[in-house]
């Protein structure tokens, strides 16, 4: 399954994140599930429960700097299209049914 | 913490989910766990291992009627506000801040 | 069609968001638009135009309190149950498909 | 600002919905906003007013191919860094703080 996680900290006092969102970054980069970073999020492949696993700690790791957390984890689960590879093989059939390419 | 749950099948050849979405509602009737169901989704009230074990069934129960299905759970967790109870009092110092009663 | 709708200021040097979101509360009490406050966001009922203008103004009037806004809008449109009343009629037919009374 | 769009049709038969979304994709392309595709959504840049704009176009051309769309629109917004270009910078920063590169 893909799985985009968002990890939001409140009353930081300063309206900048990437500090707080470094550590949250280099927990997903160490975990061994293939990932992309975006403007908005970054999403993760996987199955259940490793990729829970990886929320918890990037959710407790940001309450660690911010006594007020907020996590989304969208997730897009297919029986018939188990992975891996669904996180660039979405973008790819996006493509071709819309017979260009799209910016990534 | 809170977390609002939101479970979507897609491709199930009918618009109406209200069939599919009351096995999941029972599941979180069922959970012990305190609840409350609104028009866009079901926030529950409790900690990271109930919510998300609970989550995962009802993602999983989902699944049994539709090949694909897409979860959305989001997360506000205060160390400074435990609970129980969030569930209510958020909504209460909402309406003590704004001086007025507001449609629940 | 209905919205949810979450305004999220970033960088508030306090956890505490009630006394910023009052003032959203009251915008979307006197917006004439049906709604509902829940602990994780407001449902509002609506035509696209006027939920949009609701938004703008609940996210710019956060913004003269906060430098840094995140604004969730979640929309679930049905041309065939245009409404309006679909605010009260989506949880009615869960718990009728559930046969029991849900918490509320 | 910066906005992801993610358009889901409901009741749609079958589960791959590139076909329904590539209509959405070439509308995003043709816009003139700078954007980026991704797995679980697309993230355009630019004032509040043009990105409603399309977030409206994308929604209602999907729903003359399905009954029943649910959009959400998530929108990140600092009065200190207007833009353009943070569609780009906030990623570049967090590899910054982060202090290594990261796959996007």
């Amino acid at each position: 399954m893909l799985a985009e996680l968002e990890i939001i900290p409140i009353g930081t006092k300063n309206a900048s994140l990437s500090g707080l969102l470094a550590d949250v970054a280099k927990l997903i980069d160490a975990s061994g599930l293939d990932y992309r970073v975006g403007s908005m999020g970054t999403v993760v492949e996987g199955e259940w429960e490793p990729i829970m696993r990886l929320a918890k700690q990037c959710h407790e790791t940001m309450l660690q700097s911010s006594g007020r957390v907020m996590t989304t984890i969208r997730i897009d689960d297919r029986t018939d299209k188990p992975g891996p590879g669904r996180i660039v093989h979405k973008v790819q059939s996006l493509e071709q049914a819309a017979g260009r390419s799209l910016k990534r």
